[in-house]
Formats: structure tokens, sequence, C-alpha cells
């Protein structure tokens, strides 16, 4: 893990929801940095999303105020006051503008933000604020997630070496719409805001925008982007430093949204599925979600039973025009599995259940019909996810 | 149960995939009746489906050949040619034409169908058919059903009583796409092809196309309906003679899909969801299926859980534009959970739990934006989904 200079983190147990544990994160970031976010695009985004939005848009952050165990979504209008209060608390301790201050919540829906723990918690949060405590705010940010996540990469530039590490937490309620659950990359760069945003952008596209758990939008997804400027500039995409750094980006948002996914709900099983020779990237996309949330493919996946014929009907029913069934093949890892309308001639079950023993596996659709690539990253379906939902309250 | 003059009907145990039980049945119209049916709208449907729609385009049918425990899909040219054959051997015995025959197959998917099994069983079907075998029908078509499923109804019309019997499969891989799994509906009217054409679809739609288990279109749906000729003579669908026929087909279908939907793989709980007041129908369907198919409301579904974040989470992804969520209103039964963009005021946990004790749930979601209704029937997502589908080959 490598510090990011000018970032510093803390967490506490606050006692939100949970008892004798941290949920409460705060990020500081020191004056001068730049902030990109993205959100999810339910519609009906949770208080502390409106707020940050709203805040974003002002420019200049400095605070990402962070709870874990309510989401302070389906609150109304109390939770607009609560997630506004917290973020006014904040700076009137901090010194800074109300709107400098990021508010983001995850955890049981419908439940109104108690603010009296913010209020308790914040004087000690902010003394206790430290370069060092990445992996503390990582774990303070779980709600059923069994591991933390964090990842960092430091990158090679012309001019310096610069840093990129983040965090995330997210298990359950994953279908990113635009962002994700909660992720937080931050790098000692120096990178004006508008490239930041676009920086932003491209990675959560090939990342968090391509996983799912579940199929179900969380309602408080979000990604934040935050550039210390303590390091190097960078300012063009399309230069050789550019495009590092944007690589590293990409790849720390990859990394993390790979952990999110191993880490799914109930999950034994990382799957990719990747759709090749598709007309367009939007039908590609289509039949990877459709395939990746098919119940019965996923269970298939959790018994690693080599089930062609239900990734076969998945990708029938996917809603593509004129497909033709003749000229597709299926792969299981090496392993073709379909061809010509039916089972491959060279296919045998023994190959097919070896291809599926692992718990990595990669389901390969070549619908021979253009040449667009879509790739989602998804779990199996589980005993264990069901017991997990039924049990909780998201 | 009410016999249907003109049909008979045969089941046996060919040993196609069980041991020791039927999973063979045919089913004989007498000459002169009229034949419709709607098939998968899945792009890889399979053999027997294929088969069906070239000899349903042909006219006159008299047998309805129907195997459990193979599907004969995703098995290319052999599967087409298997089907065939079997329609033909059964032409033969029967002295009529082979496009006489429809060939439907249910169960596991890309095995090749044994065509031997057939060609031994169908003598002995000839000579068991017989008015009063609908039961052992509907039990011998069974693959993951727990009940056979088999409704009757009689009306009266001016001109005297009619019939109508059906019978019905399926379990799992349950979202029909402008048909169901199988299901065979028969009656004794006079009713030309193109008027029993029109009665289907408009049955089909508002009962098999309404309900979902787990948004896996089936390659095998299809659904019957034969008018053997026997009784009077239904002409028009605007008169009371014709609707009062139309809504006994209606009320038929209806009740075997809801059979269907209640006998959902591991399902515990059927779930009526009704969306009100959408701004067209599309809007309304779109949001009923994306909460039906919400893997965190059928889980909550599973728990008894008023869980209403799951449901307000899952109306916000379902991709309606300008969605306001002050507007919307979501009742449990008789319960309001959700107004005003959080939990309704008057709501208690008690009445919430009360509401989602029983086995028979209705989710009411009003959007408060047009007048337009939608109605989906669906179940909810237990262990023993997951067992049911991990342990059996579709």
């Amino acid at each position: 893990m490598n510090l990011v200079p000018g970032i510093r983190l803390a967490a506490t147990a606050a006692g939100i929801r949970y008892e004798n544990r941290d949920d409460l994160v705060l990020i500081e970031m020191a004056e001068g940095g730049s902030c990109a976010a993205v959100f999810t695009q339910n519609a009906f985004c949770a208080a502390p999303v409106v707020v940050a939005r709203e805040h974003l848009a002002k420019g200049s952050v400095r605070y990402l105020l962070i709870n874990a165990g309510n989401a302070n979504a389906g609150t109304g209008e109390p939770g607009l006051r609560a997630a506004r209060e917290t973020c006014r608390s904040l700076a009137d301790m901090a010194g800074c503008a109300m709107s400098q201050v990021l508010p983001f919540s995850t955890g049981v829906i419908g439940e109104d933000l108690p603010v009296a723990p913010f209020a308790q918690a914040l004087p000690g949060l902010l003394s206790g604020l430290d370069e060092n405590h990445w992996p503390r705010a990582a774990t303070a940010m779980m709600t059923t997630d069994t591991v933390p996540k964090l990842v960092s990469r430091r990158v090679e530039l012309s001019s310096g070496v610069v840093t990129v590490t983040g965090i995330a937490k997210g298990s359950g309620m994953i279908r990113p719409d635009m962002a994700t659950m909660l992720a937080y990359v931050a790098t000692d760069a120096t990178v004006s805001p508008d490239l930041l945003d676009e920086i932003l952008r491209r990675a959560v596209a090939g990342s968090f925008n391509a996983v799912t758990v579940d199929g179900d939008t969380s309602t408080n997804d979000a990604c934040v982007l935050l550039a210390s400027g303590q390091s190097v500039e960078v300012v063009d995409l399309n230069t050789p430093d550019g495009q590092r750094f944007s690589e590293a980006v990409n790849a720390v948002c990859a990394e993390l949204a790979e952990m999110i996914v191993a880490d799914g709900e109930g999950a034994t099983k990382l799957v990719r599925i990747r759709v090749e020779a598709a007309r367009d990237e939007t039908e590609a996309r289509e039949v990877a979600y459709t395939v990746a949330h098919s119940p019965l493919v996923k269970t298939a996946l959790f018994a690693s039973d080599p089930n062609w014929g239900r990734i076969l009907a998945a990708v029938g029913r996917a809603g593509v025009d004129a497909l033709e069934i003749e000229s597709i093949r299926i792969w299981l890892g090496e392993t073709c599995i379909v061809s010509g309308g039916g089972r491959d001639p060279a296919y045998t079950e023994a190959a097919g259940q070896a291809a599926m023993a692992g718990s990595d596996i990669t389901i390969r659709i070549v619908l021979n019909r253009g040449d667009a690539v879509s790739e989602v990253l998804t779990c199996d379906l589980s005993y264990d996810y069901v017991k997990i939902n039924a049990e909780y309250r998201t």
C-alpha cells in the first residue's frame, strides 16, 4: 500500500448502527486538490447522493464523510436535513465551507440517520487524521462485505512518480449504473477537475460499471477520485504520461471492482462473461448482462455444472434481433462447449467439468455478427446469497 | 374436471429419461376441430417448436405428442430430424399426415432425443386414448413441478353449454414471452382457427405472459388451444356468447398460470405485483418485472420481511424517465408502506409484518403519472430454488 501525499484518513466507532466497530470514516484532502465523482443513476438516489452532487458542483472539495450501517435512503426531507447537518458540523469544526464536505452513506434503507453520533465523533475524527489509515478506513466502510478492499499502484511519469491508491466497499445490491457502491481513489498527481472527471469516467466504464452481483442497482452508489496536487502534473490524456496515469487509475478501479464481485454476497466463484463479435457494444452488453443475471446460469455456476443449455437459453432471450443460433460459439475457459446450434462435437463432459472446477471462470460468447466486445464480471448464486438477504435488512 | 367431447388423451412410461413413471403424452382431437398455438420468443427455440410451427401452418391438427425429461433443445439438425421422425411414426400408425402431429418436449437442454422409445410406446398410446385421462396427462408432463396442473370450466352460451379444460406444466425457467412452458387447453365449442387464435392470444397476454419465476424465458414454451367442434359454435368475439367463451378461456389460462407460479421452483409465496397510474403500459410492465426479478425483493419475500427499501430501489432502477420519488405510493396488501419519498408516516413495522405473513402477497405500486396498469405474478427466491437448480440439469 502506498500512501498518498496530501490525503489523510480517520475512522472511529460512532455507534450509528453497529456496536464496537468502526463505522464512520473521514477522508481529508489538502487545499488545492481536485475532486471528481460519479453517482448512482437509480431514480431514487439517497439523500447523501443529492447533497454530495450539490456540494461537488461548487468545487474545492476538502472532506469526504462516510458512514456505514445506515444508507439514509428513502428518508425524504428529514434525510436531506440530516445529511446537510453532518456536513455543516464538520465544516464548522474544520473551518471550511459546508459545500467543501461531501457526505456518503451505506447500509439499511429507510431508517432515519441519527445526527448526534456524528457531532460526538467528529472532533476525534479530525484530530485522528493520518496518512496511514487507508486499511482502517476500508474496514470501517464494510457492511455485508467480508474483506476490506484496498488497491494501490505507483506509476512512473516522465517528470516523476505518482501514486494511485483506492478503497471500496460493496457486496450486495450491486449492479452499478454509472458508478458503484462506495469507492474512493486518491492520487498525489496534479490534475485539473475537468481532466480528472474524464479520467474517472473512463475508469468507471471499464470497472465498476461492468460488474454485477444481483442486478440490483443501489440507491447510494458513488465513486470519488481525489487528486491532491502534491506531485507532478498530468495535463493531457493524449500524451504518454496522460495515458500511463489514466491506465493506473483504470487498473486500481478494475481491481477494486473485481474485489467487490469476488466478495459478492454468498459468492463462491468469480465469473468473467465476455461477449465478442457482436454487431455493436449495446448488443454485446445486453447479452453479457442477460447471462450474468440469469438465476439458472448463476446456480449452475454455484454447482460447478457446465450447463451450456442454460447459457444458450439466456443468450437467446437477450432480445438480440435476428440472432442465429448456428453461428454462435460459446467457450468455458479454453473449452468450446457450443457450436452449430448445439453441443460442440469435440466437447466432453469431463472437459466441461474441468473448466468449471476452479473458482475463477471465463465464459466467452462469440456471436459472429460484427466486431463489438463487452465484458461483465459477476459471481454465482448460492445458498448463502439467499441466507444473507433473507436475514439482513438492506 | 369436465371431459371435452372430441378430445382423448393417453400417457405412458416410455423411459425417455425417467424410470418407472409416465413421461410421454398423446392428445388426440377428433377430425374437424380447430387448433391455435403460441410459442416461445426465445431466439433459440427448441427443435419441436420449429417443427410444431411448420406443422401448425399446414392446418388440420389431430395429435399433440409431448415428452418430459428431454427438451430436444440446443440439439441442432439431429434434433430436428428426431422431432420429425416421432411425428412421422405416429402419423403412419394413426393414418394421418405427418403435419397433423405437433411435437412438444420439456426437460434437459442439449441432449439428443432418443426416438426408439417413441416407436415402442406409440401403439400403446394410441390404443390407450381415453376422454378421462386429463389428470394422468397433466402428471406425465411434469419435470421439477411438484403438483399436476389442471383447470376446468363450463360456460353457458345462448345455444348450449361448452367446456374448457386445460393442463399445464412448468416450475423453473419461467418468464414466458408470448407463451409459457407447456399448456394445453381444449374446448368442445366450434370455433374457426382464426377466431381461436385471437381468443388464445388474448388469454395468454393476461395469464402466461404475465408471470415470472426467475426471468429465464425457456426455449420450449408452448400453449395450445384445441376446439373439437363437437358443441355449439362461437362465431364472433363481439357478442355476449363470444365474450363469455373468451372469458372462460382467459379464466382457465389465468388459473393455470397462477398454478405454475405457485409451484415455482422453491416458491413459498405467490406474489402479485400491480403497478398503477403509470404513463403507459410498457412503463407499468417494466416496473412490475423489475420488482418481480429483483433478487433482493425476492429474498425479502422469502424472509417475510416488509423491506420496502428494496422495493423502492427496484422501482428506481427500472429505467422510467423522470420518475419522482415523492409522488409514489407503495402498498403491501392493505398497508401503505411508502409515501412522500420514504416510509409512510402511518406505517408500523407490526402492520408490515402482518401483511407479509401470509403465503399470498400483493404489492401495489402507484406511480401517479397516468392511468396505465400492469400486473405480474411471481414468487419468492428461497434456498430451495438454489438447491433445485444446483442439483437439476435443465
